[in-house]
């Protein structure tokens, strides 16, 4: 159940092999020196693990041919999407690590003017993600989109059943608006940047029906409110998953 | 409201003198060039601010007489107590900084069998925690305990209304547990180390009324799963403070 697992998005199921690139590749090859005859667990991110042996090791990328294939049960929570004002990067490595490890599904800076930083690197970010979902043993590897404007994040989450938005000065709280919601099947959150929302980006979101909800009390640090309101409506949605 | 505060433990009211000693001395002094003669706000970790007025710098104290006095009002939330397997030191402060933003009011580092780490610096958390509360704007400084054994945790939190352990194969869930409990004075937690709690820990707590609750089904590293779990409970008690 503990055992070490590499992440591949380069799957072809037909031919029933797989292939080791980039981090996992090097992990593979030059940390752990595995050699062609190994077998390895392979997941995809998306549900779905391989066992695997490695057939042919080039400069960099490992061929694998399947042997097995297993699907993840994965646990019946809404999927959460998470937008955030762009932040520092270190405050932005630890939301993603975190809120990913959480099992939040989608993530999206999103350009706000009160934003100090303008520019995202959304590669590194999806390696944290990965890197996230490996230590906390999870399957999904989260969707993390590239920085985009409000109007445009309230076209990604349109659909959404629920959306929120993290805001101090709101008149309900998060735990009085979730009370009597429980059966659910997807959450859209968005979180200022350290400089907070605009009253116009705050009337913008609930113009396209977005609530506006406190956390508590405290300010708390950027990736300290997404964790905390995250970890609140993962455990208020938490369903029991058989293992 | 967001005016820079000074902590400091070392007021006496009758005579109308505060005492900045130690980090805020420092900060005041060196770092912001606060002169005599200058106002400053002091808090202490206990409900009260002051408003003061430096009279006298010394080497490393500054002799502040007090002007005004004023009682924060405190949330109405339940006194959190938060007891965790020694963890190593990085781990160690996320939890502090971060579980003290969000309301904690007492912690303890417990020896257990697992614990990788046996020593803790506790006037380095305390320094932690006094920054935390500075940050997060709060006016409560939680109390930061030395390391004890599990039997004297056990006696230290005897009194709390609800009592739960973090434990990943517990039957039931930290919100199912919760669901009906809104009314509390007091809750203590327990979390193990890196390495979990032994089977025979969790019987003693058992013993001791703890119930075991789970929290979500993926792993999570110490502090993620200490300031989740917080974050949970804090949300779950939160009551409204009027401003």
């Amino acid at each position: 159940m503990h055992e070490f697992q590499f992440f591949t998005d380069r799957v072809n199921l037909a031919a029933g092999v797989a292939y080791l690139v980039d981090d996992d590749f090097k992990h593979a090859v030059k940390v752990l020196r595995k050699k062609e005859g190994d077998q390895i667990l392979l997941f995809d991110g998306k549900g779905m693990k391989y066992g695997a042996v490695i057939e042919d090791i080039g400069k960099n990328v490992a061929e694998c041919r399947i042997l097995f294939v297993e699907e993840e049960k994965v646990p019946d929570t809404p999927i959460v999407s998470v937008g955030f004002g762009v932040v520092k990067s270190g405050a932005l490595t630890e939301i993603i690590r975190d809120a990913t490890a959480l099992g939040v599904r989608r993530f999206c800076p999103v350009a706000m003017k009160n934003s100090v930083v303008k520019s995202v690197n959304i590669q590194r970010l999806k390696r944290v993600a990965i890197e996230s979902v490996k230590q906390s043993g999870g399957s999904i590897v989260p969707e993390i989109l590239d920085v985009v404007r409000l109007e445009k994040w309230f076209e990604i989450v349109q659909d959404a059943e629920l959306k929120l938005l993290a805001y101090q000065s709101a008149g309900v709280t998060l735990r009085n608006f979730l009370k009597d919601r429980s059966e659910l099947n997807s959450v859209a959150i968005i979180f200022g940047p350290e400089g907070d929302f605009t009253h116009e980006e705050v009337k913008k979101a609930v113009d396209n029906g977005f609530v506006p909800v406190k956390l508590i009390n405290q300010r708390l640090r950027s990736n300290l409110a997404v964790v905390s309101a995250v970890a609140y409506i993962m455990y208020h949605f938490y369903r029991e998953v058989e293992s």
